[in-house]
This record gives structure tokens, sequence and C-alpha cells, in this order.
């Protein structure tokens, strides 16, 4: 049990309104104090002389951010470029593909609806397919996962797109497993690591996905910003930026064009990205054990907030233990009234507003698949506590018995 | 004569290091204390409760801020987005383009490497063809460029990329000529603007061009990040942006897709667009005449400038006065030894580099054209004064002497 001393504490480090119960670092992050400060910094030094920052010292800047964020995923430097979020990933990969009609792009019903849109583009301009493998969600095992996108696989298959951990059921997908089995049937995956790093442990060279991206201000806490795009060495002379800009003929050899294009992509605020390694050394620094230390932290918060709400709500956990990071979601009982004939409604079900007008709750609340399954999704990072989801619990009995 | 304790208040108004000799506002502009103190406010706001600031309240504040940014520039909401920067804008446009092989892509010889490059991405997956009209410079009238703009039209030119202050030469091209007789030939304008919000009047609506894109960090002062991209009415179904999101399925109505897929490409710090309408504002403030007299004040600033270099150095004006607006360029004149033999070297030219080492001079100096013209390019923003211009010709006096 934590303290109350040692929540207030954690709390403190960062900016959160403490009158909202925020249960939903998932979505967008939220900066600590300390990192918003050194990103202020970095600012500062920016606008004290702009040239000097941005076209004289920028680059060795971005070669250290690259070589700290490296050590922590496992990645050589050579291979790393950062990018402004995992859309922006996804979008760099997909639209580098040299695709012909008839292809197909294959992805899971898990995959996050704006990547779902890109790999949708670059299909529909040439004629190609998207290919949607059906992962059963509850699920009781991550070997299910496997073998359904191993089924969906066909001659014509050139990608996999495969979420690490999936946005709207949070669940870890078995992506060592996948990748492997997909390269030895030829074909080539993106990972699409939004909330990995920070959350799991990565081991991109290891992996040998032919990409992987992630961003760096969900479970890292860097500034909004900051993201991670991992090419492996053979393909990276295909992969082109989403902007293309001056690294398309920059003369320089002793740099890759990869690094040249995607470090510079027209004028930018690039001190989010320079926070990066801040942000690493800085969660590093939270428990003795370092970010290993706070990533079971959260895993297990994760846990017990599941367990408190699947028994409070009389519900079962729709996943193993072992496929959570520090995301759960649970399936919610059956609604009575407006509340159920609206849910799922654009941009937020009743029920995710109730919660945030009548007792200040952040937390998402929407329908999955084609069961139209009712889902909260809570997430829990160093500042979350037990306590908060027991609030949670409370106000979901009463807002969902009336 | 501006009086020295003019000089100080408005210097002070940024946070530009006294030491630094700042005569390059062109190349990624200068934030405001006010601007960046506003920025930083927003900021605050967000990480407070990110949830609430990006997915219930970001559209009606970029809506605002759109609102604002329009009446600036003379065009309606319903036809703005914004953009990261004015290259990320030319990417959107060049990259939704729907070409054959064999088509052709016109621009002049002043156009921005940067963008070049991206002309050339795009026609050279088609087998299209970038063709270069060629502006000579220096250069007596603004009819040139349209003879010569016009001379290079074929009936396979599908889109004219043309600068409205041209990067390397600081020059303002003829742009509504330039629309009007490419529109009548049967060939849309996609104009960069990258200089011009804040340094000229702009009334998009008249102009009537296709595309126009142009940095909010420049000669508005807004933080980095902060661009605009203008479309015209019959163009905005077929134009998307450099990164497929969310907005490319959301089922809403009342907001075009054209909206909805630029203003959100993934997570992000929107607080950099959400400063613009604050950061007009501020420039507005700054003289009684408003932005029209700092416009006025820089223009002047920037021909005094040249006219100093121009009467130390014994060379003559490149450009007539009426093709400037807040940069001048001015070609050198020879210079002896090491320092001529690597002008334009990369990525400073050596004479920008003793300038900045030896004098605190920020200022770029660069080779310009196949007669390989070595320039240097001042800029003139509310903070500039003309002894700054007069150490510059002195730096210069003594360097190339040598």
């Amino acid at each position: 049990m934590t303290s109350e001393n040692t929540v207030q504490r954690r709390a403190d480090l960062w900016t959160l309104d403490p009158a909202v119960t925020f249960l939903n670092h998932g979505s967008f992050g939220a900066c600590p104090r300390a990192v918003i400060a050194h990103q202020r910094a970095l600012q500062d030094e920016l606008e004290r002389e702009p040239v000097l920052f941005l076209a004289r010292k920028l680059e060795a800047r971005i070669d250290a951010a690259r070589e700290r964020t490296a050590r922590l995923v496992g990645a050589k430097p050579e291979d790393l470029v950062f990018v402004r979020n995992a859309t922006e990933g996804v979008n760099a990969v997909l639209r580098s593909l040299d695709l012909s009609s008839g292809d197909e792009l294959l992805t899971t019903d898990h995959a996050y609806n704006a990547c779902k849109n890109a790999l949708h583009y670059v299909a529909d301009r040439v004629g190609a397919k998207v290919v949607v493998a059906s992962v059963p969600f509850p699920i009781d095992d991550a070997a299910t996962v496997v073998e359904r996108v191993l089924a969906a696989v066909t001659d014509r298959t050139k990608l996999a797109l495969i979420d690490h951990v999936t946005s709207p059921t949070g669940i870890v997908l078995p992506v060592p497993e996948l990748v492997a089995a997909l390269r030895a049937r030829g074909v080539e995956t993106l990972v699409d690591g939004a909330h990995a790093p920070g959350m799991l442990e990565l081991d991109l060279d290891a992996l040998g996905a032919a990409w992987y991206t992630g961003n760096a201000h969900k479970w890292l806490c860097a500034p909004k910003g900051a993201a991670i795009l991992h090419c492996r060495r053979d393909k990276q002379a295909s992969l082109r930026p989403t902007v293309i800009s001056h690294g398309a003929n920059d003369p320089r050899a002793h740099r890759s064009r990869f690094w040249l294009e995607f470090d510079w992509g027209g004028t930018f605020d690039p001190t989010a990205v320079l926070t990066v390694p801040f942000a690493i050394d800085w969660m590093e620094s939270l428990a003795p054990g370092g970010l290993r230390e706070v990533r079971t932290h959260n895993h297990l918060l994760a846990l017990e907030a599941r367990q408190i709400l699947c028994d409070r709500l009389g519900v079962t956990a729709p996943a193993p233990a072992s496929m959570l990071g520090s995301l759960a979601t649970v399936c919610l009982p059956p609604a009575r009234g407006e509340s159920a004939e609206k849910a799922g409604a654009l941009p937020f079900d009743p029920l995710q507003e109730a919660l945030f007008e009548r007792f200040s709750i952040e937390v998402p609340v929407f329908v999955f698949g084609a069961e139209k399954l009712r889902c909260v999704r809570v997430a829990a990072q160093w500042y979350n506590h037990r306590a908060q989801y027991e609030r949670l619990a409370d106000a979901l009995e009463s807002l969902l018995a009336r």
C-alpha cells in the first residue's frame, strides 16, 4: 500500500490538476514538471540565437539524443531517427512503399484508427488491398494472435502493420513471435509501438523488424512532439520522410541520407526531441531500480486497477495478465436507458462524459469490435494510485446502476 | 534616426543575445519575450489536463486561431489550415497531385532548395519533369519574372511553384500577375510564401492561387511550429496532409475533411499554432500604425541597410527597391585568397564563419546561380537598427580587403 505522503510526493512531480482523477496517461501522456523546465531552458537558448541553435549546433545535439534513446531501446544510433509522433512514423513507412495493384497490406482489428486510415490511403492510390486479421477480444492467450495473423498472410502480402500495445484494448501483442514468423514467410513488419517506449523493455536490434515506431511523449514522459522511428539497415535507402526537405540533396557523405532527411523537415521546435534524454534519465531516477522498477510498478498497478474494476462491476478480465503492460481495458456490464443507446457516440461516449462532468474522472470509454463491447481503459503511471481506481469503480457502479 | 533608448527598448522585447549582431531574422525568425510567455501559459494549461486540452477544447481553439489568422491574410477560415512550416505545406500540395509521366512542374531558379527537392521527389516517382525558368539576378524589373515564367509554360505544365519572397535573393516576385497569367494558360500556382506573412500585405482571396503556404514563425514572430496553408475551395477535396490520421474517416459532417485532416496529424504540441493570434496582435501593438507600420519600418530599414552595404562595398543594388520587402541581398565584390576559393562551402561559407567568429555578426553568405555570385542577405525586423548594418559593412570591408 502506497502511503499518502508518497502519493502526494509523486503527484507533485507532475503538474496535473489535483481536482481531476487522471486515469488516461495512455492518450497523450503527461509531462513532468522537471521535464517541462528542461525543455524551456533549451527553448530559451534557441531564442537567444536561433541560427546558432538550429543551424550550427542542432545536428550534434540530435545525435546525442539519438545515442541515448538508441541505448534505451536496444538499437544502434545509425538505425534511429526522431519523428513527431508514431502516426507520422507509420505514414513515412507506408508512403515510402512501392506498391502495386493487388498487393496486400495486413493488419489486425485492434489497429489504431489513424494508422488504418494511412493503410487505406496508400492502398487506394494503387488498387492494393487492406487485409484485416480478426483477433478475438476477450482473448485467452498470445498464441491466438500469431495464429490469426499468419492465417491472413497470402503471397500478395507486402507488409504487416502490428501494434505492440493495442490502443483500444490495451493488450501487448507477441511482437517478437509475429515479426519472426512473418519474416519466415517473406513478410516485413511495421511495428506501431506508439505506447511501448517506457512501458515495455525494448530490444529493437534483436527484434529485427523492418520498421518500428514509438512515442516518447507517452510512457517516457517526454514533451509532446517526440517519437522514434527505427529502420533496419537494408530498408533505409527506400524510407523517406513525410516531408521532403534539404536532406534529399545534402552533399555530405559522412551522414546517411536516412539521418539527413529525417533530422530536418523544415523549421521546427526541436526542444521536445532534445529533451528525450533528460526524460529518460529522469524516469530512471524515480526509483532505485530505475525505469525497470517504474515499469513494474505501473504494470502491477494496472493489474490491481483491473481487478478492482472487475470485482466491483462483476465482470471477468478480458486478457491474461501476461498480455498487459500499464494499460488495462475492462468490458463493462450492459447499461440501461439513454446511456446504453448512445454508447460509442463520437467524439465521446456519454459514460465518459458523465465520468468527467459529474465525477471529474478522466478515462476513455468506447465501443470495440463487431460485438460492440463497451469498454473502459485505465492507465497506470507513476503518479497514479489505488484509490483513484476505487473512485472510478464507485462512479461506474453509480452510473451503470441508473 | 532611431534613438539609443528606442533601440534598447525594442531589443528588450526579444530575448536575443545582445552580444550578437543578429541580421538573420529571415532564416528562422525570432520569438519575442511576450509571445514565448503566452505559449508557455498555454502549455501549462495543456499539461494540467492533456485530454481536456487536446481532445475536448483544441478544435474550438484552432478555429479561433484560424479565424484571426485568416483575417490577417485576407482569407476565409474555411480555406485555411495550419501546418508545421511552409516546407510541409509545399509537400502536402505536391504529394497530393495526380501526376502522370511527361507532366511538367514549373518553378524558377530562385526557388528554395528544400522545395525543389520536393518537386523532384514527386516528379521522379512517376516520370514527370521539373522545368526551371531562369530569372536573372541582378534583375531590373518584376515584368521580367512574368516573361521568363510564362515562356517556360507548355501544355504539359501541371503546376507552377512560385516563391512570393525568394529565399536566397530576397526579392518579392510579382505573384498576383504570375498567378493570373498562369491561370489564364490553365496552370495552377502553388505559392511558397515562406517569408510573406508579416512582411507583405496579403489578400489570399483576391489572389486566387490554388494553394498558398507561409510561415508564421518568421515575420509574424510566432513560435516555431506554426505556418498556414491556404487552399482554394475547388482544390480542397484533393488536398491531403503529409500525415494521414483520424480525420480521413471522421464521420462528422459539420467540419470539412480539409479541416479535420490538417487539424490533427497525431499528438503534437499545438501551442505554437494557438499562439499565432497573440503574435499577430502583439505585432499590431508595436506601433500606432500597427503591423502595417512595422512592415513599412522593416522595408525602409532593409533599403537603408542595402544602401549602406552597396556604398561601402562599391557595388550596385541587384534589384529595384519596389521588389524588396524586409530582406535585402547584396552581391559582394570579388574576394582574394582562401576565402574566395572556398566561397559557397557547406554548411557555411568561410566569410559567414569569419563574420560570426570574429565579429559576432549572424548573417547568411552564400553563392547564387550559374555565375556563382557571392551574396550576403540582411534582414530587417523591428529590433534591428542602422548601426548594426554599419557594423556589418565595417566587418565585410575588413574581411574582403585581406
